[in-house]
């Protein structure tokens, strides 16, 4: 294998060969507009209707439930920004609400909102990058609260149900970014007791350029942008059918295949873990110990940069924190948020597990790290 | 052939086979991040320069240019709101001008910037859909104007170098919603003299599900989805790689191909006219005489309504009017701004071609709609 060992599943997935043989008809041959009355477009309208409840049925909500999007960014800026409008309007509450470790998708909305009058709040974290729901105060001027399910960075899964839990006492929304969750972790809208989810088809399996809100019956929301009535009147725009075919595709996939799946990824990822802390002394695991997502490694490599192990490890592919700040070796905000020092945090590597990796692509991506990390501080 | 013959190429076009070749190694192979700093990520970024760089020649931009979008609508969003956020600000100007015939991604932005303080105001159009750009009058407060190149009920090209030349005189910023134009007929920004265009994938033979905003070098525009920097800044979220590839790939061919099938959609939509024209006394040409698509032939037949006539011909599939507004019998915005009476807008068939329409499945069409045409009116 001439190719570098892909340890970076939290970046993308590549998309499961299932997914693109559902999709390929729908490059191939039913190529109608689901708007048109004709055969062309019911074909593609029903293909459509058919995913939705597919993902409707992955995380226990009802099919009108869900509005396809063209990524999770798109349903982040959706929903943060849509329920603003909606609530602006009936501006009793001044306060939205998010956590110091969110994706840049949420926290730059919220940044925006910020800018547009809203009172605007960062939740902090522990060590383990989790909120302390017990901590955490929602009072009557709260209108809404992010906070995502699962950590891009260090995997770690937040107390959502308790927070959902005073969020609904409060009155206010909350809103939960499940893109790093959704297919490695079960997700039900009502055991969460959230009122928007946003969930990403390139993190289980679809392509890169589509995504979903969840956007619980009843909920007030504002389309953020404008034009004809597609999507529950949410999100104009003809609707990238292969792609919405692929995303049906991977929810049926990662429905039926998600404890086995959870369990295999468990035991690689604790495997690579293990091998790695054999052989690195003051080797640090980053985020929380055992409320992590299972396919999620993130570690910080004592006394060298965690981007001078992977330029010393080129058979494995993986990165230094989110791909969306991959190229500047600034410290990430979400190690910094939960108080590692400036050295653990430069020296952090995320390795991303995914549904193709296998046992000796564990250890060989072990072997390769530890020799680079050995090379390194010799 | 058990199917219908597809005359609704306004609508969607099938994806070019060509395209779906260049795309699939971008879904089964090159599966990364473009924002990854590793070989997978690279490997995509490339991709997505190279379809950046096509897209550009396409329309005689710079690569630096281009901004790609999940869809038309979005770029029709990002432009008009992403240039009303950019020129409020600096408030001296406040005026928006767009044409009685603009797509519902258009005019609803539009209305939006209306309720937010904006003063919107409509350009009329003649009896043929086009502006007159001699009547037309851009004074000092107007900050944009928003004119399609050419129009997806009538086919009508509008007069934009004229335009543009009164609004660089007025110091407005002109966008042109080019969605149905690129790929049917020559277009270059310089030409056009534009700030802004806007293009579709999926009505140049890419899937639906990818678009692209022009623009110009210098133009102040804000985002209006917030999150990483992709994108120059202006559009946050993961590339969909495959789709911008097939964007690029759908962009070189219809560079390439341009002329001849121009040549050739005229010829085959002249004829379709003509033998329509010979056996339906009354039938009406609605839209510019000659400045027109050259795919798109919009008839009004006489004394029956445009969805009779396509019930009665089930072995045609064409449209009414937009997709956006299949379903409805309502009358369409665009022909009601044209001056049509109401019968003769009820009429109204569009019948649109592509690259895979031949003169038999023309021939055999004319047939079908004469037919339907005579047994209702008999």
């Amino acid at each position: 294998m001439n190719d570098p060992l892909y340890l970076d599943y939290n970046a993308t997935t590549p998309v499961d060969p299932r997914v693109i043989e559902a999709m390929l008809p729908y490059l191939r041959t039913h190529c109608g507009n689901p708007s048109s009355d004709h055969i062309y477009g019911r074909t593609a309208k029903a293909a459509v209707d058919q995913a939705r409840a597919e993902v409707a049925a992955l995380i226990g909500a009802q099919p009108a439930e869900i509005v396809f999007t063209g990524c999770a960014t798109e349903a982040n800026n959706l929903a943060l920004q849509g329920a603003a409008r909606a609530l602006f309007s009936n501006r009793r509450r001044r306060t939205l609400l998010y956590s110091a470790v969110e994706h840049p998708s949420v926290a730059q909305p919220m940044r925006h909102l910020a800018s547009a009058g809203w009172a605007v709040a960062e939740i902090p974290v522990d060590a383990g990058a989790r909120v302390d729901a017990d901590a955490l105060e929602i009072d009557s001027d709260v209108a809404l609260v992010s906070v995502m399910l699962a950590n891009n960075e260090v995997g770690t899964i937040q107390p959502i149900r308790a927070i959902a839990e005073q969020a609904r006492a409060a009155g206010a929304l909350l809103h939960v970014d499940a893109a790093q969750a959704v297919g490695k972790i079960a997700v039900d809208v009502d055991e969460l007791g959230c009122d928007l989810l946003t969930l990403a088809g390139h993190k289980f399996y679809a392509p890169k350029g589509v995504g979903a809100l969840y956007v619980r019956a009843g909920t007030a929301l504002e389309p953020i942008q404008y034009g004809a009535s597609h999507e529950h009147g949410l999100r104009p725009g003809t609707e990238n059918v292969p792609h919405i075919v692929a995303l049906g595709e991977a929810a049926r996939l990662a429905r039926t295949t998600l404890a086995q799946g959870a369990a295999r990824m468990t035991a690689l990822r604790d495997r690579l873990h293990g091998l790695l802390v054999a052989a690195i002394p003051g080797l640090h695991l980053n985020g929380h110990p055992t409320e992590r997502l299972p396919n999620t490694l993130n570690v910080s490599f004592p006394a060298v940069a965690g981007w001078q192990v992977l330029a010393a490890a080129p058979t494995v592919a993986a990165s230094t924190g989110s791909a969306c700040h991959a190229g500047d070796h600034a410290v990430s905000g979400v190690l910094a948020a939960m108080g590692l020092t400036r050295e653990a945090a430069a020296g952090a590597v995320r390795l991303s597990l995914g549904r193709f990796t296998t046992e000796s692509e564990i250890d060989a991506a072990a072997a390769a790290l530890i020799g680079a990390w050995k090379s390194l501080a010799a």
